[in-house]
C-alpha cells in the first residue's frame, strides 16, 4: 500500500515593509501554501509575490483568511457573527483568487487563520458561515480544519471536500484534542518523534496520546511552521523521514465533482 | 436612428455603522452601479447588500476600487506606483467578484474612484497599471474612465472594451476638459440644461463648451450623483427627459470577444 | 435639599466623510461630552471639531476610547489583555488631551465605549488595566462606568474619582442590572416615565425594578443618546422635567486632590 | 572651544507581531530617539516599550509622526492639507506624550517621518501647519527638520526651538541639498569619510559638496540609521570618531523660555 500526506504552511504573512516568516526556505518543502489575505497579515503586493513563489515551486495555493485585526495578527478572538464571517471569508478569498488568476494559477483550498481557525473549530454556527462562504465562491475548494473540528463537520454537511489537519510538533490528549500550549509537554521538539507521530497517523490512522493511549485520527495534511529559529530545519527533517518511509508529499487530490469547478 | 445611454452611479459607499448615499432611491434610476470595494469606502457587508440591491433592480454591477484611504474617502492623491495600482485593483476587484458570484451575479465593469480616477485620467503609466490589472482578472470587463482620459487610452491599447464617461451636471472647457469645481459656472444645477447637454452628446457627439464653442465628445455613460439634497430628484428629472427623447437607458452591451469571458 | 445630575452623551462619532449622530443638537442639552478617540470612531478632524463644539457650549470634555474596530464600531468584544487595554486607553486619551489642549480646554473624564465598556463592567482585571491607564495619565480624571460595575470598583481602588452611570431609557432588573436589550420592556420610550426614573434615582437613590421591587442605585450621571429619530426630543423632554423638579444639570465637580492636577 | 552634537535615530517602528529595526543596539549610541506614533508604524504596545528603552538609556524622547499609511510605511506622498497635518500631528504627539508621561518621561522634540518630512521640507504651508500643531501642544518642544528646510523656517517663525538635521552617510550638492538617492555617490559607506563630514559640519559649520565646493551648514543633530546590515557598526564607528575628536554626544539643550514648559 502506498501512502501520501500533504504538508501545508502559513505563508505570505509579511506586510508592507514588515517581513515575517521564511517563505523562500519553506516553499520547497511543502505541498500546500496558505496565503494570508490582507486582514490579519499580507497585502496585495505580498500576496502576489507569495503566489508567484508558490507557482514556481508547484505548491498548491490556498487562502488563509483571518479576522480584521492586523495589530493582533488575527490571534485575538472577536465576537463576529456567522454572517460577518461569511462575508469576510468571501471578500478575502475573492481577493486571493483574482491575484492568483492574474499569475496563472488557481486557488484550491481555504484554511482560516488564528482565532478564526480556533473559533471555527468549536463553534458550529460560525463554522457553517465559513463553509457556506467557501462553497458560494467555488464548490470545488477544499476546506482545511483541525481534525475533528466543527469546521470540517460543517464543510462536509455543505458539500465541500475537507482536509483534516494534524500537527507534527504538538502532543495530543486522550480525547484527540491538542495539549494546550500552556501545559508542559505540549510541544514536540525532536524531529524524530514528530515524524514518528505523523507516520503513525498516516499509516495507522492513530495517534499516541500523552497518557499512553491511542486515539484514532484522520490525517490529510500536516501543518508546518516557518517561524522560529529551527522551524525550517525541523520541517526539513520531518519531510526527509516521511520520504524515507515512502510516504509521498503531495497536495490533496481534488475529488471529481460533477458540475463542479475542479478543472477550472 | 435609436439612441441609448448608460447611467452609472457610485454606490455602496457606506461603511460599518456609517450610512452614506441614497442607494435605494438611485438604483431604480441607473443602469450601471459602481460598487466601492473596501479601500476608500464599503466593507464586505455593505458590498454584499449593494450587490443584492443591484441584482434586484437588474442594474449592471461594476467595481469602484479606490486608494487605501478610508479617512480621506480616497480623494487625496497618493504617490502609488503603477505596480501598486495593479495590485490593489486586482485585490479589490477580486473581492467584489467573489461577493457578486455568491449572490448569483457577474461583475461587468470597473471604474476607479476619486483621486485614483483623476490620477488615471492624467498619468499614462498609472493608467496602464490599472488597465493591465483589469485585463488580467477578466479581459471581458469594461473599463470606465473620463472621456478622453489616459485610462481609456490605456484600456484600448491593452485590449479592453472602454466606456467614455461624461457628466450631466458639469460644464466643459474648450479643450473638452471639465471646468474646475473651484470656478464659477462649473456646475449645472438646472435639470433641463443638464439633460440637454447629455442629449446633444448622445445624439450629436458634441458638447457645447462654456465659451460657446462645440467640442466633439464620446458619450457612453453618464455619471449620476446620489449625494446632496436634490441629487435624486435631479437624476430622476434627467432620466425622464432622456426617455422623453426616446434615448433608452441601458448598461453598455458587451462586445463579443472570441475566447473571452463575456458569457461567464 | 438641592439635587444635581450630570447628563453625558457619546459624541464625535463621525469619521472622515461619514456623519453620525446629532452633536449640534445634543451639545446644548448635556453637561458632559464623551468624545470618540479614533479607534472605534472619530478621527483627528472630527475630534477637534467636537472639542470646539463642547467648549462653545461649556460642556465638560471626556475621552470615549474604544476597541480598535472601526468596522464594528467597537461593539464586538475582542479578547484583549489588561495590558493591551492599558496601552490603548493611554494612547487614545493622550490624543484627545493634546487636541483639547490645543483648543484651550482640559479633558476631565474617561468613559470606555461599547464592548470595552461592557467588558470593563464585568471583568475586574480588564477594569484595573483601564483604571491604571487613566490614573497614569492624570490622577484627577473621573472614570465613568456602569453603576455597580467592576470598572467603578477598580477606579476607586486605584484612587480615581468615579461617576456611576445610570440610564433614563432602560429598565432595571431586581439585581440592579439593566434588562437585556433583546427582552421585552428593556427600553423606556415615554419621556415622562424616563424622567421619573431619573428623578427617583437622584432624589431617593433607588430605582424601581421591572418586577416592582426597589433597588438602591448610585446615580451620578445619566447617559443621553443622540442617535435615532426621537432621541433629541426625548433628551430635551427628560432635561425639562428634571429642571422642573429643580434638579440642576451640571458636570460632576472634581474633588480637590492634594498634589493632583484638578486645577490643570 | 568645546563642541557637541546630537545623534538621533528613528525607533519604535515595529508593529504588532512585526519587528523592525535594531532599537536595542541603537539606543546606547544615540542621544535622541524619534518614536513612531502609530500612523505609519508603531502601536501603543511598541511605543510604550520603546519609551521604556529610551528612558533606560537616558535618551531624549521625541515624536516621529507620519502619514496615515501603514502599508506604505508613510513613505508615499499624500495630498493632505495643512489643516489635516495640524490635526494628525497633534493626535500622534498627544498619544506619545501620554504614554511617555505614564512611564515617567517627557517628550522633548518632534521630527516628522518619511514623506511628511520631505513634504514639510519643501512646502511652507504644510510646514506651518505642522509647526503650529507642535506649538499648540507644547511651545517648549524642539522641531527637527532638514537643514535649510521650510519646516525649520516655519518653526522659527512660530516661536519653536529648532534642530537642523544633517546626514553622515549622504553627500551634499552645491546648493546644500542632499544628492538624490537615485544618483551615483549619493551614499557614504565609509565610516571614516562619514565622521569627517560630521566633524567638519560641527566644528567649521561647513560641508564639502560633491563637486568639491564648500557650503555653510547648520548641524545640530545627525540622523543615524538602524536598518541595514552594517548600520549599527557604522553608527558605532561614527560615534567613536566623534568622541575621539572630543565632540560630545548629547541631546539638544532646551533653551529657557519664559512662561514655557521647558521644565515640565
Amino acid at each position: 500500500m502506498s501512502y501520501s500526506i500533504d504538508l501545508n504552511s502559513d505563508v505570505g504573512e509579511s506586510y508592507g515593509v514588515y517581513a515575517l516568516g521564511n517563505d523562500e526556505a519553506l516553499m520547497p518543502l511543502i505541498s500546500s501554501a496558505n496565503i494570508a489575505c490582507g486582514f490579519h497579515a499580507g497585502d496585495p503586493r505580498v500576496m502576489r509575490k507569495t503566489i508567484q513563489l508558490a507557482l514556481e515551486h508547484q505548491v498548491a495555493i490556498g487562502a488563509h483568511p483571518g479576522l480584521p485585526d492586523l495589530n493582533g495578527f488575527g490571534r485575538r478572538e472577536m465576537a463576529i457573527t456567522p454572517e460577518e464571517a461569511y462575508e469576510l471569508i468571501i471578500y478575502q478569498l475573492g481577493a486571493l483568487q483574482a491575484l492568483t488568476k492574474a499569475e496563472g494559477g488557481v486557488v484550491r483550498h481555504v484554511k482560516p487563520h488564528g482565532a478564526l481557525y480556533n473559533m471555527a473549530a468549536a463553534n458550529s454556527e460560525l463554522a457553517h458561515g465559513i463553509a457556506k462562504a467557501i462553497y458560494a465562491v467555488d464548490s470545488a475548494l477544499i476546506v482545511y480544519g483541525l481534525s475533528g473540528s466543527a469546521l470540517l463537520q460543517a464543510g462536509k454537511e455543505i458539500g465541500l471536500q475537507t482536509a483534516s489537519e494534524v500537527f507534527a510538533d504538538r502532543t495530543y490528549q486522550r480525547d484527540g484534542s491538542l495539549t494546550k500550549r500552556s501545559e508542559v509537554n505540549a510541544q514536540i521538539s525532536d524531529p524524530n518523534q514528530a515524524s514518528e507521530q505523523v507516520i503513525k497517523m498516516v499509516t495507522e490512522g492513530e495517534v499516541q496520546t500523552l497518557d499512553g493511549q491511542t486515539h484514532s485520527i484522520q490525517a490529510d495534511t500536516v501543518c508546518i511552521h516557518g517561524d522560529g529559529l529551527h522551524a525550517v530545519a525541523f520541517a526539513q527533517s520531518v519531510r526527509q523521514r516521511l520520504l524515507a518511509k515512502e510516504i509521498s508529499i503531495e497536495a490533496i487530490r481534488k475529488k471529481l465533482k460533477t458540475g463542479g469547478e475542479a478543472n477550472a
